[in-house]
Order: C-alpha cells, then structure tokens, then sequence
C-alpha cells in the first residue's frame, strides 16, 4: 500500500501515519519527493482498512498495491484449473458447450432441445427451474418440478445439467439434481448465497455481475474457494454500458485479462452479452478466437413462443450451423470442441 | 407496445404477427409509414414477452409504451406516501436523518455515535450487525451480538434502528430488533429476499443497486409492495460511471425522477454515494434542496479506526455542523428537518 | 510514479529498470515487501510515459502519483479565480446565472427571451449561432446572423453574451461578438479549438466531456491555460451511463471534487444534464446547495416551437419561478444572486 | 414517430396535439388502448423534434421509430462498400491490417516499423505526425515534419499511409500525403472536421468516440457521406466503462451490429480497445473471427522508449507471430488476410 502525503503536509502529519502504522504491526520506509512525501507499507496490506489511513490529517490518497484475491490467483495456482463435471473437463484444450433454454416450460420442451443440442455436439445442458425476473408479475419457474425434468433429460441424453440456484435454502435441493450449480448475473455479491455453494463440492458456474468489475468477480470466486470449494467456472455474459443497441456490451477483453489473472476456467454467454439472437454465432466465435474454455448458449426449439429470453434463443437448426462455424475457429485455434 | 417492422416486411409477414396477437387475446392497429408498417398492440402488454416478437420473421423491433410497475406508480397513487417508523414519518414535509457508523464494532461505539447523532438532530439511527463485503476475508459483522447492541442503542436514545438484513433466513431474526430492514445494493434484485422481506409487515428502506436504472429499482419496490408489505423507502446512494475520482456517482436527477414516477418516499445516502468523507456535506445539501426525503450517513466516532468505509464516514462533531447547514437548505425548500 | 514488479521478478529485471530511470534523469529507491518489490521514482513523472516502463520485463503495474494538471490545480494557486466579464464577477460569493435559447431563431425569439430573463434575474444571456448537431440533416444554426442578433440583445438588455465556438477558424469570428467563448461537451478535447481560444483573452466555458472524467476536463482548462488564456470557468453538464430515463445523469459529486482540485469557477448546466424540463428546477437548487458557482440554464418564449432541444427548455414564467427558489437556496448555503 | 399521452390525457390536450401534427404536414393515426391514448406519426419523422412534443401538455413520452441515418444505412444500400485505397481494397473478402507506431518519432523508427509490418504481412501504414494528447505538456506530433516521413516510407514500402487530421485547417495538408485521413475518437462528433473530410475524396477511418453509441457514430459516418464523400471505414477502438482494469471495453458486439445495419467497412483497433499489448493478440482473433474488415495494430520497434502508447504497442517480433494466427482464424471464417 501506497501513502501519497498532501503537498505541504507537515512532518508531525507523516510521523502520526508511520505511528499508526508502525503500532498496527507494518514496517513502512518513507520517500520525500519534491512536491509530496509518499509512504511505502510492507505487510499484509489485506488485513488494512484504506479508508482508516484516509481519514488522517495530511494524507492525500491511500493506493493499494497488492490484488484482493488469492485462492483464484494464478500467482498462487499457474497452472490452469481442470473441473471434471461427470465426465466432461473444463479448463482444458476442449472448449465446451453448454446449451438449453432460459427457462424449463415442459418436459416436452426440454427434451426436444436436450435431444438436438446433443446432436449438435453440445456437452451439457443448461435451463433455468428458479428464474430470477425483474417483473414479480413474470414467469417465475417451474421450481422443483423443473429440476425433475432436467434430471429426466440427463437420463435420456447423458448430458450434465447447468442450472441456476438463487438463494441458499434452495442450494441441498438443487445440488440433488444439478451437475453445476449456477450463481446468476444478479446474485454475484449475493455473499450468503456464495458460502453456501462454497460449502457443497459441486462444480459452480459464477456468472459475472452485469456492472461488476473482473477484480469483483474473482473476489466472488474467492468467496466460494475460500469456503473450501475450488471448483469455480468463471462466466462473462456481458456488462451494462451506455451502448443501447445491444441488451449489454461483451467485454471479450475479459477472456485474456482473466486467463492472465485465474487459473480458473472462463466461459462466455454470448446470448446475455449480446441480447439478440442474431448477433450470437458472431461473438460465439470470438469468444473462442480470444481463448474461452467454453460457451453457454440459449437455444429453444420454438423462440417466438418461449417463456422468457426468446429475442436472444435460437433455434436449433441454428445452433447446429453455429457449432459447425466455431468448431472451426476452435481448430484455428489449436483447440477441440 | 409498438411492433416495428422491417423496411419490406411482406403482407405475410405483417399477418403472422397479427394473427399471432390475435390468438393471444390482444387487439392489433396497423399503421403504414412511407418507410415502414407500425403495428400497434391494444391490451396489457405487461404479459406479452418482447422477445418472442422479436424472433417473428419481418419484425425489426418491439418497443414497449406502458411502465412495467404498478403499484409503486403515480398512476395507481397519486398521494405521497407517508411511513410511519416508531413515531418518526417519512414521506411527509420533515427531511428524516438516518445516521450511525457502516458497522456495529461494539456497544462502546455505538452508544457514543448514537448519542451524539441524536444530539446534532439525527431521527434513526443505523448501522450494520451483518456486513456484505467485496472480500471474503474482511470483517463480516457481528450478527445477533450486534443487533442486541442496536437494540440498546434504541432503548437508551429512543432513536429507532435502521439495520441491513442480507438473507431470506436472517429476515425473521433481523425484524426482532431492526425497525426498519434495509436491503443493500448488491441485494437489491435477490428476489428471494426481496419476497421475504414483503412478507413482513417492516418497514424497508431499498437501496438502489448500482448498477440499477430507476426503472429496476422501482420493480425491486414492486417486488415487496406485491407481497403485502407497502412500505418501501427508496434510497439513492449513487451509481457506477466511468468516472475515478470519486467511489460512486449520486444520480441526483434520480430525486425527482422518482419523486414523478413513485408516490414511496426517497432517501439519499451521501457517503456511498461519494465515498469521501470531505463531499457528503455539499452532496447532502444537494439532495436535500433537489427534494429528497430524508438521508442517511455515516457517522463514526473515530473513523481512522473505523473497521470498514472509514474513508466516508463524518465525525460527529462534522455531522452537527452538517446537519446546521442541511436544516436551513431545508427551510428553505420549505420543509423541517 | 510508483513501479510494481510482478510476483517472482529477478533481481536483473529490477536492475535494468533501475538502469533505464537513472539514465533519464530520475533518482529511485526500491522496497521489497513480501510479495513484490516496489520501485518508487522521484522527480517530475509528468516527463515519463508510464506505457514505456509497462513494456520493461518483470513490470507487473506503473501506478503515477501527482496529478497531471498544474495550472488549474489548487496546489498552484489556493485562492478561488475571479473572473470578470463585462461587470459580471463569476466565482466570487454572487452565483451567476446565464440564460436562454438552445439556438438563436430569430430577433424576436432573442429578445423575447433575453428580456424575459433579465427581468427573471439573470446576469448572462446565452445562445447558439453555430450549433453542434448529432445529425447533419437538422438545423446547424443561424451562423453570423445569429451573432450579430446575439449583439443585439446585448445592447438593448445590457446581459454579456455566451455562445459556443465549434473551429478553430470560427473564433477570431465569435470573439468580435461573444463575452464568454463556450467550448461543447463534443468539442473538450479538440485541441486545436482549445489552443485557439487559449490565445484569445476572453473568458472561456469549458463544458465536460459527457465521457470525460474531471481529471480530463481539467486537463482541457489546463491546454488553454497554458496558452496563456487563464480566464476558464468550467462546466459540468451531465454524464452518460447506463440509466436511460434521463438524457445524462448530472454528476453533481464533481461540484465539491471540482472546488477541492482547482480554483477555477464551477458552473452547472441542469438542461442538459436532465434533458428535460420538469427535472430542471429540482437540480438547478441542487447545484447551488452543493457549491455551484453559477448555472446555465435553457429558456425559449415557446419549447413547444423550438428548432432544437425543446424537451428540457423551459418558458420565462418557469424560469421566473426558478430564480426565485434558486435564490433562497443560494442565501441559505451563505451566497447571493 | 410515437407520441405516448399520459394517463388521464383529455380529448383537448390529444386534439392539440394532433392539430398540431397535421399543420406541420404530418399525417397521424391515435390509438385508444386501456390505459393511454396513442399517437402515431406518419411521414418524415426526422423533420420532427421530438423535444418540440414532449413540451405539450398531456405529453408523457416521444418515441422515434426510424433511424436517424440514411445514407450509411444497409437499407440505403444493400451490397457491402468495397473501398479501394492504392490498390487495397477493405470490405471484400481479405482482412486488411494497418500496422506502425502510435507516433512518428523520426525517419529510422518509421522505416523500421515499416519494413517490418509490411514483411509480417502488413497491408497498411499507419503513424501519427499530429497527435492529440491529454496533456498540453505531451509530445504534440511531428507536423508536416512526421508527414513527409511518411510519404517517404510509403515510397520505399509501396504501403499506403494512414495518419490522423486534428482539424479542419490541416485536411488539405494532410491529404496531400496520407492515403486514409484518420478522425481519432475524441473527433468524432467534431462536426467542422467531419464536413471538411467530407469535401476530400480521400478515404475516412472514423474511429468511434470512446463513449459514443453505435447509432452515433453512424450518425457521423452520414455527416462526411452527405458532403460527398461515401468512402468512410468505420472503426471499433473500445468504449467506456466502469471495468478499470483494462483503458477500455472493446465492444465486440458493435463489429456484428454495424454489419447488420451499414454496408461500411468496419475495423478494428484491439491496441487502444485494450490498453496493454498483452491483450493486443487475443482480441485481434476474436474481431476476424467476429467479422471485422480489417484491423488497426499499433507496434513499435522498441516499445519502451515509445513517446507515447507504449504499453499496447507490440514489437515487430509479436506483430508477426500475430499475423500468424490471425491468419488461421481467418481463414475459419472463410477470408483470407
């Protein structure tokens, strides 16, 4: 941590800083430049409080030097995390495809797409049974019910199932039928939702808050690891900009800036991050073209008559060509799919 | 809602859509433009889903006409709402000061904040016993022990207890001693909370989230308000924007939006909202002359020691001299304080 | 300027940045902390390229220290700016308003209004001869015509004009006509434009950016002060973000922020911070309680007939009604107007 | 263009409205739905101010239901524009790469770079000889100095030259020597500087202002096309956000939408859309794959001691192994580079 002293900050200022500092149990080392004095603090600065230091008299700013996290740091890990969720391996040079619905409307529904996905080459199957929604007068889930028939669609296809848990009550009940247990846009500081996730040994899918910053996300991560659940899949599905034309801005510079930081895992959802459905096979093959370890997709088999998100669903005919396309760029890329 | 074709959407196409409104119960208005044809859908649009027209062949865009809340609307109550607290109202002509330190440290702390805070004209107190942070590893309340801190602090100042609740399974626990509940800003669309909350018949005070339009914020309202409990007290404690220099940025055009589109009371809290502790005078006059309700601030009686957000928290001896110059802003907007 | 090795750098890749500063001219001095050892540089950073040092082995961060402005700062000079113009004193204790159309439409129209506010109050009369349009099929202003209308008005009320330059070419023009030369929000980084008005001696309203932070928008005032011209009175105009009920979210923590980092005068434009009338009186009282030098505000004799901008002028009886509100929210925070 | 009334509008304020409508020469259309009456507008909505409306009594919200941009519009012209500059087309089916230094720092530099790129696979030169800085105190550009440099490494590499003009005096300057005006994006609403570009028949690489929306940077594609000039490349160099980690969000998203909705070539500049070369690589894939035209790469000989941008700036070395693998995904997606 980084002291900047304000000009004309007093010697009785700085000495009352090092005091504070020096009792707190940190060794400091001072450096007079020539419009302001700056102190250097070495320690744990994790375990010291900025807004503490910012309060005192002649202090000018308070700049933390070290990153928040740890557990998901690739200082602490280099090597990449591979998360084995029955069978298929996250994390590894197999990008993987995560398809489904929004929302579980029918048992019907979900197995027509669980069927076709398969077909297309997809590796798990995603569908929301608890749907967080703006309006409480909108759809909101099949709750349990929902959770059978994905169970079910396992059954019948093999494919592990992705599917949202939103409170911590619910997280025994989901963690029975899920594969991967999936913390939404919304609850990615939900922090009693996170020691609770934390606390299974399910795999879980942390989607990024939609105006969260990456160094949020990994702190969220660490929350989950640090209860003793290191198998965290980090999503980036988009952020809130001022742009209006798309639902939310893809920030695909997150792709490399996290593969820099997190040996954990990173997929994209190009259906959040985009809002449109036609602009989702484009940004799945940029997505992979900037190294994500896999893709979440929505795809229903009618769009124009689902429950929710059906401006962003493709159908399935579409999702077949887009795996065509981006097995591709995988390839160019020197991965499989 | 308007359905706007695309530039040479063919007559079938145009039928589809009508047709397909037709079967759904709503009446349909064809409009054709020299560039486009305009459908417009008569009914509650509030249950038709966007989406589904989007993905309909010939459709350009969807665009909603009506607000999607209802009871948290001017329409559906034209009269400020007033809610009363222990005897303090708020919604009516007296601006109410909610004031205490970010978290309960010790029933020392606390009673000598409350103390002073009642002194300078504060009418609530607040204070957090369970803390959201970013980091898994800082200080995360002291929980019940701190409520019954809280509590004291009522029965020996008489101030009532504004505190943050964080899960549904805390609620019940949280409403024994709190007078209000207050949901945070990561919380603000935890829909499990938000519905358990409504279940109670407390008195809530719902902080924006910060990533949240007012539009969103004024569902959350609708969340509660749909569950029974009416009486929801709006906070505005600033967004993020692309701008460093300060933590947040306070939507002061938020106050009177809000004061137009909702008859629930709104509050402001300066010290989020800027996150240094030399702005929430001036940003507390602000919100106080652009006609907000009430405010609540950090106060700590030693914020260099403070264990979270010390760099925005007032001494008590600023927070009096704030609250002398808050009160005539006050008078002279024509309201007490 | 503070330089943060990675995690496991060597001692050679210290060296060889400690190497690369001494030969340009700064002095060092190295802290090894637990983690990572921390270069600090002493002398004028504001002559080194943060980016040059990033490229250096080993560098993890560069994080700079001083700010990057000088003139404009409050370090360089304590005391608030006064600047007169035409009697008018701007940043003294009398907030000044300036009002009027968006555009100049015609005599009538300026004369109409310019009365209209004189008598209302206020102490400069501004309007646009050449306008900033996002579309080149609307209205672009009346050009010199305008000007000379704009003089007009001047003569037969007395109120200094301000009105918007757009070109380097344009200002020896404007400047034979306007009393403040105002610099747009799309034109605050157009640096030649900035030069050029920095070689005149006529005060200069510099608008933010509506992307700016107030670190660039000082950074602006900084380039035409160093051209000499100290005459800057800045102006914050509204941000954009993601909200989208408003056309920009007034950032009214940037008044305090702007009084602590610089002595220049602080005006507020509440019409194009809203973008729309009914929100204007509110955030006009807001801006003179935070410490707002001065306002600008819109007014048209008919916004329902106005070329441009029409949803956030108001008409002179608003207005009226305005400055007297405004007027005792400025006595109540110590100022006249 | 839609005119939402308020609820509880009377007969009266929707008669005036639509008288006022049918003087302007506009047809209207009024729907009766449960809670509002709606307006329809028929004809040229662009002629029309919305704000203009939005004044009228009875008035709740004005709805624009064309896009404002014409010529630029894939409705205007289907077929993609293919721009011939030199001999190198942009907007058929090969991925154009500009490369070279952010700045042009003296004659050896730029030959170096030059050779370089061009031997990597290069199809363009770009350098800056006027450079928009920040800071008034920042290297401000070689001049004509910088541009004769230029010519001179187009003569000894054959690749054409892309510079930037800062103003409207310098267009004819700067044409005589650059094959491609570049408008940088603090520009690029600096509608003097658009219209002057616009009266050239020399190529245009307008780089989307960091915070503007798509819509207006088509919005400025249309200024330079109503002057004349059709031969406008568009170009995505990253917007705004709150994520710090990164000096901007490349908005991947906007390289889909533009194809969707202009026939404009569209580029991508990963350097400034990142900030930090170490990211340049895998953004640079994700815009092929994602379907730009081309890309924007900033490398310089020796970064470390760039006078400016030297963090995102690659080495030669980097460039070429880049070449290398952006080729590979562009050949995925069916182009060639």
């Amino acid at each position: 941590m980084i002291i900047v002293m304000k000009m004309g900050a007093t010697q009785t200022e700085v000495d009352e800083v090092l005091t504070r500092l020096t009792n707190g149990g940190w060794k400091t080392h001072v450096s007079r430049g020539e419009e302001r004095t700056i102190i250097g603090v070495i320690g744990d600065e994790r375990k010291l409080e900025p807004g503490t230091l910012t309060q005192m008299e002649g202090v000018d700013r308070v700049m933390p030097v070290l990153r928040p996290f740890k557990l998901a740091s690739r200082d602490f890990q280099a090597e990449d995390s591979k998360i084995t969720i029955n069978g298929q391996v996250i994390g590894d040079n197999k990008v993987v495809v995560m398809a489904g619905p929004c929302a579980v409307e029918s048992l019907e529904q979900v197995l027509e797409t669980a069927m076709a996905v398969k077909a297309a080459g997809a590796h798990l199957f995603r569908g929301g049974a608890f749907k967080p929604r703006t309006s409480p007068y909108a759809f909101q889930g099949m709750g349990e019910e929902g959770l059978k028939i994905l169970a079910e669609a396992r059954r019948q296809t093999g494919l592990p199932i992705v599917t949202e848990v939103m409170s911590p009550e619910q997280v025994d009940l989901v963690a029975q039928y899920a594969d991967v247990l999936q913390i939404g846009t919304r609850n990615m500081q939900n922090y009693a939702l996170l020691n609770a996730v934390g606390q299974t040994r399910k795999p879980v899918l942390l989607k990024r808050g939609m105006m969260s910053t990456i160094e949020e996300l990994l702190m969220s991560a660490e929350y989950i690891m640090s209860n003793g659940n290191h198998k965290v899949i980090l999503c980036e599905r988009g952020i809130r900009t001022f742009e209006k034309y798309t639902r939310n801005t893809l920030d695909i510079n997150a792709v490399p800036v996290l593969k820099e930081l997190t040996h954990l895992p990173v997929v994209v959802d190009p259906s959040h991050a985009t809002g449109r459905w036609t602009l989702v096979k484009s940004t799945s093959k940029a997505a992979v073209a900037a190294g994500a370890d896999g893709l979440i997709i929505e795809v229903h088999p009618n769009p124009a008559e689902a429950v929710s998100d059906g401006e962003q669903s493709l159908k399935p005919k579409r999702f077949a060509e887009l795996m065509v396309e981006v097995r591709r760029v995988a390839e160019a890329v020197g991965r499989t799919i």
